[in-house]
């Protein structure tokens, strides 16, 4: 219809930014996702369907997916790590599921206490399970390109998950730099070789915890992807290390796309408002940059705020 | 000689990321340009030789430039606004320049009290001068993207100064994003156009103010360019927005390259230490997210430090 290029963002601050927090009051969270809807966002992963004792802070999951019709222009969807989490959420009303299969086994096992094989094995029933009911299930190919236990993850092992998840029955694939170590060069060759083995343009799922994510989302979309994670405000972290950024920061990667013309929806005004409001609720510092310089020039965006002096 | 790609960093820690911190002892600023120097760096913008009551931390101009024969492998510059600074590098005994050209009027008034066209006809007189004593002048032109008094800067304009300034006898060029607005789109196409209108791959100076500064890096090496400016840690800011990010980050911008196959001669883990002895010295917080993170994984190069947990 348009000749204007456009992205597809999924706002995963309520599910991956929030995770590994100390849980705030399902309420806080209806309040987050209400600001995140006003943000223009039309995807949002807002909880995941996991075991409470090891994310206590998404045990309202239900209670969540249970307030969603509150927002009905909104795709919302939650993740999963195995049949049980898939039984809850659709049982919650759920029809958007995302599968996380690591590409590592150590992570598998750190994670979800099962080999990588094991995981993958899980696909085609899980798929099956989903499509009983007429949902879609998306597989995220986690640790793509690095593994804390592991080491390196060998591209070709990624390319080869993507690929066996679609032949299992997934309808969509996402990648996923877990512990964000990806580089550009690195990003083009993994989503490269996904592309190639099953042709589908995946989504990309990046951490900004070395900084690197925004000039990796750039080289994706170079290379025609067009569906990205982020969180507002760069929520999240890692359990690892104090301090460090969590996902690719939602007003930055819509500054970015927006201001080199291409369109995503996102008002960068009201994400940082989002983001303000969950900083404030968590009584943390949130690390996107564009957060800290108070936001973007006029010229880019009419509801962007002004840093002129 | 070598098929490998490589790009040339210079880092400028010392004067862009010290210039609006306050005054440190002379004596630091050769310890933290010794550190510098053992990252592997062979280019260092040292120091600016301009009005100490603008700029009172970098007062010191002479006293440093007088200790560089200590490191005879490292080509250091300086950074100068007009005649007067000119002079005093010269007889300080500096020969590699850098001109600042704002291209618009009100960065331009604001930073030198002059119009912007008066500080392009003064380029030609610098260019004679440095020339009689065998000396080298790159012109950087800075609001390359947007001024905060006057707005979005013509991208033409950019070009035109550039043009001017190969004209008027610059031996290099520089593009500057001075306050961190641009995006990769906008890098493109800035860059792009000076290339045309000079024949000259221009340096890149950018900021990760809003956290744009690794994908525009990375669009500007998808161009050609190959010369970049950074500082270990991202150090330095925004007068205008506390908290605010400074300059790209050194071991970002080496570990985008290096882990993508791309040569820079920087070794993160000392660029780390060099971060953390300035962040010591000046007892601030940097904002690079790698060195919150704690370094890169180990296969990434053999210098590196590993997160591995």
């Amino acid at each position: 219809m348009s000749a204007v290029p456009q992205v597809d963002i999924r706002e995963v601050g309520p599910r991956d930014g929030l995770q590994i927090e100390e849980p705030i009051p399902t309420a806080a969270k209806l309040e987050f996702i209400d600001a995140l809807v006003a943000t223009g966002v039309r995807r949002i992963e807002v909880t995941s369907f996991v075991s409470p004792r090891a994310i206590p802070s998404l045990a309202d999951a239900e209670a969540v997916a249970a307030e969603l019709g509150r927002w009905p222009g909104v795709e919302f969807s939650a993740l999963v790590a195995g049949m049980g989490g898939v039984s809850r959420a659709l049982t919650a009303g759920v029809r958007r599921l995302e599968y996380v299969v690591s590409a590592s086994d150590g992570h598998s096992r750190a994670n979800v206490g099962r080999s990588m094989e094991e995981s993958i094995a899980l696909i085609a029933p899980i798929a099956e399970r989903v499509h009983e009911v007429g949902g879609h299930l998306e597989v995220i190919v986690a640790i793509a390109f690095d593994c804390p236990f592991d080491g390196p993850t060998p591209p070709e092992r990624v390319a080869d998950i993507a690929r066996r998840a679609m032949d299992s029955g997934a309808d969509a694939l996402a990648v996923a730099d877990t512990i964000g170590t990806a580089t550009p060069g690195r990003t083009t060759d993994v989503l490269t070789r996904v592309i190639d083995a099953t042709g589908v343009k995946p989504g990309l799922h990046l951490h900004n915890t070395r900084g690197q994510g925004l000039a990796n989302a750039w080289a994706a979309y170079s290379l025609g992807i067009r569906q990205f994670d982020a969180s507002v405000g760069g929520l999240g972290g890692c359990p690892f290390a104090p301090g460090a950024s969590g996902n690719i920061a939602t007003e930055e990667l819509a500054y970015m796309f927006e201001d080199s013309g291409i369109t995503t929806g996102i008002d960068i005004g009201r994400a940082l408002d989002a983001a303000r409001l969950v900083s404030d609720r968590l009584g943390k510092r949130l690390t996107s940059n564009l957060l800290a310089a108070g936001g973007v020039p006029v010229p880019s965006g009419s509801s962007a705020t002004s840093d002129a002096t």
